[in-house]
This record gives structure tokens, sequence and C-alpha cells, in this order.
């Protein structure tokens, strides 16, 4: 059993320290399936507008975001929960004031 | 894409009402490798101490939860990552005064 905390894992730093994610549990914690990460986004960040060939499976831990795909945009705070299919267009963007964490799960694959 | 809050997700009660289980993603949306579920527990609840041949990959939303193991036993609050190994007896007691929230994601054949 691993257990920790997310705050002492060390993050990877994207846009700039705008966007940071953490592999909470992964292919070298020797995770059967698939990957738990933790993303934050400080206000105003977003992730890149893409799209891959396996899934997300996201619950909004904290903050507001809009979730941009084909299907148009959504907000979403704490609580709210998406599926992004495989070859899904998809995006997350911080629109509020304060921190947003959201969890997003993979298959293994999409987390080497 | 599905998008939803969990709250408008029906739940499944165990012990009488004492803990709730919401599958916010899982076979019926056609979720290719896991399932996301969300546990609320209240005060005093618990899982069952088991185990099962399906690892858990858990995040904790809200609350106080001691973590039981062969390992002993951990006390985590929100922020907090518990990677179940396959065949790792484990429980999750809410030991707060008000309610657990956790996500636990596992493999779709720990879902059907």
């Amino acid at each position: 059993m691993k257990i920790g905390t997310y705050k002492n894992i060390q993050p990877e730093s994207f846009f700039n320290g705008m966007v940071l994610k953490r592999v909470l549990i992964g292919p070298k914690d020797n995770s059967p399936t698939f990957a738990m990460r933790l993303f934050t986004l400080k206000p105003g960040a977003s992730t890149p507008y893409h799209s891959h060939d396996w899934e997300h499976e996201v619950f909004v831990v904290d903050g507001k975001i809009k979730v941009k795909s084909t299907d148009g945009e959504t907000v979403v705070e704490k609580g709210a929960f998406i599926f992004v299919q495989p070859n899904e267009e998809h995006q997350f963007i911080n629109i509020g004031d304060k921190l947003a964490h959201f969890i997003c799960v993979v298959p293994n694959r999409g987390e080497q």
C-alpha cells in the first residue's frame, strides 16, 4: 500500500508554472492498469485543446473550470466529473480566481 | 463527453445508508478500461476489511479517514491518495464528525 498527500509529490511544471501535474499513482508504482494524476491550474491557465486515443476520467476537487470540447463549453466546479472518450478533443480552463485542482485518470499507456 | 456532478447520480446504499457508492463513470458509459466511483461515509461508517484481486486508486476529497491494512493504520485527510494493490487487505473508516468522500478507481472488472 502506498499512502501519501499530493503536496509531497514533486510536480512537473508546464506553461511557465501555470499548470502543474503530479503523478500520484502510476507505472513507477507498478500500477497494473491505470494512473492517477492531480492537475493544478493557476487562475487563467489552461491545458491544450487536444485529443489522444486514450480516455480521461476526471473529478474536480477544487475551483471553477470551463471544459471545452466539440460539444461546446460547460462550466464545472467541485464535485463534477468529466468522461473524455478516446480521440475526443478537450480543454480545461481555470476561469476562477483561485487554484483549480482536478484528478485525471488515464490508462497506463497515457502516463509513461 | 459525459459531464455531471456527483449529487445528481443515484447512489447505491450499504450498511443502512452509512456508506453510499456512486458510479460516476463506468462500464454503462462504455468506459474502455476503468471505472471512477465516489464513496460517501457517514461519521463512524466503514467499508469492510477485505481484499480482491484488483487494485484501488483512491483520492480523499473531504473528511478524515483511517486506513487499515496489514501495514497498520494511517489517518488521512483531503488531498491524500492511497494505492491499494491487488489482493491487499484494506478498510476505510470515517473517524471525523462530518461526511467523508473519496474517489475510488478500479479496473472495469471491479465494477460490473
